[in-house]
């Protein structure tokens, strides 16, 4: 054990929520507010596949809380608790689990969510990181990701592909990224270390969306996915999809392509029936989240058509597997 | 990634509890009965250190599984459902995953609880598992480590040390079990693989236990632990621990020791006030579960006193962490 258990406890009692008991008990209380149901989404992280063995602990923290935030986010949940454990390699010293729970500390203020309990082991290859979470939302209301109709406009919210771009300046792979000012290279590695989970999105989501899922795995293949689970198939316009500063502008169908199959978007998309597309974009735009009809769902199956300047765009691939290009 | 993702889940379907929706959604929904808190508990484990790894898949998903359901019964909670979470090595095949879905499938069965979901990814080193269960209270009903009172009795479920000699077994160890029976030899070495959730006693623990835990660290360690959370101190009368089958017999004290400081016997040790002594031990009857009195809790702090025919024993440790002996 790099670290003894109870020291690494130690170090996250500050993080405890109420029915966390201090962690000075073998489990946790959660009591759901009356009327409510739980969402309960789990993800682990790896490192060399989900984030960079040398990425700042801070940073690792915080991607294992908000993805799976963001899949809160895309339910229509409201953030409650959450379930830690942590694998922790031999090397793991005090300093990177204080820069790790500091990232926890940090989140856990800014989307008023609270530590449970969990667990502290030792693995022979790590950090592995997983986290469980719960929220909550009003009974029989979940979004899920099979509820879409044909005719339903697929929106997504912030803009993908940063993440993709991060990830290989990290990786010092060469592209149309390598021209962008520095700050705005930072931006997109800052995108790729720490997601931003829509969850100011998430009560829209709630009201006004047939169907949602959080951007994870490529957009392209995404669409795929809730297309396929709410039994249609999808067109894509990508000449519509939002791509981030410094990439939008003269973006080559090569670019595009890459961009809309890349992974660690943590974007919501959302199918909204017509009916509720102007309420959709008001409540998006009082919640202050960019989101953009990027295409519709349609009668029909197999994979969505993703169109470029009005031709069928080449892609590829559908979808990024994590481990793909992290080093794994 | 060893095994696609989907592959993966595809196999895991047939484990889907109700909320899980088939795991076609990105989150479960989970709604507690009304008048119920929800008792959530998390352990991780990895290959090396929480099992071997030639351990059958089967059993090493069971252990798993139990290791949690032991934290249920020792809260007074009823299995509701958990989430899991796999980090699968590069060598994971169908087989090895076949028989671990197998293992969660009969334990499914025999402990009335299902999945609701989790996550699958590629690690350098595993399988890493982790999962998250979760079962229900009464209302404020949840049984703590820290509920004990000087005066209240220590009782322990089935036998302690099961599991010492089992892993010392599978090891190649020598020692007095050298002796035994293979049958019983091999008796040991399940105990070690597939613990024993002692959720009958559950209901027991909830009606009249100030305190309770389960025992997973080494009983005397344990003991520490609930008088220290109880703000007291502990006497454990080492001639009254049942110790397993031809192992009891002729035991010296360098084998009481070891056994009593030794992990993962999974069983409940709990602390019942006087008042309750004889209802506690007729409900562990009706359960159908063994339990014995090893000592009480008492005024004071620190380490438990231990003693074995009228003398203090000498322990070389007084708790047990994984890794130690498993071969990390």
């Amino acid at each position: 054990m790099p670290l003894d258990e109870l020291a690494v406890i130690a170090r996250l009692r500050r993080l405890a929520g109420e029915g966390a008991f201090d962690f000075r008990d073998d489990a946790a209380r959660l009591t759901p507010p009356p009327g409510c149901d739980l969402v309960v989404t789990a993800d682990m992280l790896a490192s060399g596949v989900h984030f960079l063995p040398d990425d700042p602990p801070d940073s690792v923290a915080r991607k294992a809380l908000r993805v799976n935030l963001s899949d809160l986010a895309a339910k229509g949940a409201r953030p409650l608790g959450y379930m830690l454990s942590l694998g922790l390699a031999a090397w793991t010293d005090e300093a990177w689990l204080d820069g790790f729970v500091a990232g926890l500390e940090a989140d856990q203020m800014e989307f008023a969510i609270a530590l449970l309990g969990g667990d502290t082991i030792a693995v022979a290859a790590g950090p592995v990181i997983s986290v469980t979470a719960f929220g909550t939302v009003p009974e029989g209301r979940m979004v899920h990701r099979f509820g879409g109709s044909p005719g339903d406009l697929l929106y997504v919210s912030g803009t993908i592909g940063a993440s993709t771009v991060g990830l290989a300046l990290l990786q010092g792979r060469s592209g149309p990224w390598d021209t962008l000012p520095a700050s705005v290279r930072e931006a997109l590695i800052g995108r790729y270390r720490i997601p931003e989970p829509r969850l100011a999105l998430a009560e829209a989501v709630a009201d006004l969306a047939s169907a949602a899922m959080d951007v994870s795995d490529g957009l392209v293949g995404d669409c795929d996915k809730i297309a396929a689970a709410s039994g249609c198939t999808a067109r894509i316009e990508a000449d519509s999809v939002p791509l981030p500063a410094g990439l939008a502008e003269g973006a080559d169908a090569s670019l595009v392509a890459r961009l809309i199959t890349g992974g660690d978007d943590y974007e919501i998309l959302a199918a909204v029936p017509p009916a509720a597309e102007a309420a959709f974009a008001a409540a998006a735009d009082a919640a202050g989240v960019l989101v953009t009809r990027i295409g519709a769902l349609r009668a029909g199956a197999g994979a969505s058509e993703v169109v470029l300047g009005g031709r069928a765009l080449d892609l590829g691939r559908r979808s990024y597997a994590h481990g793909d290009g992290a080093g794994a």
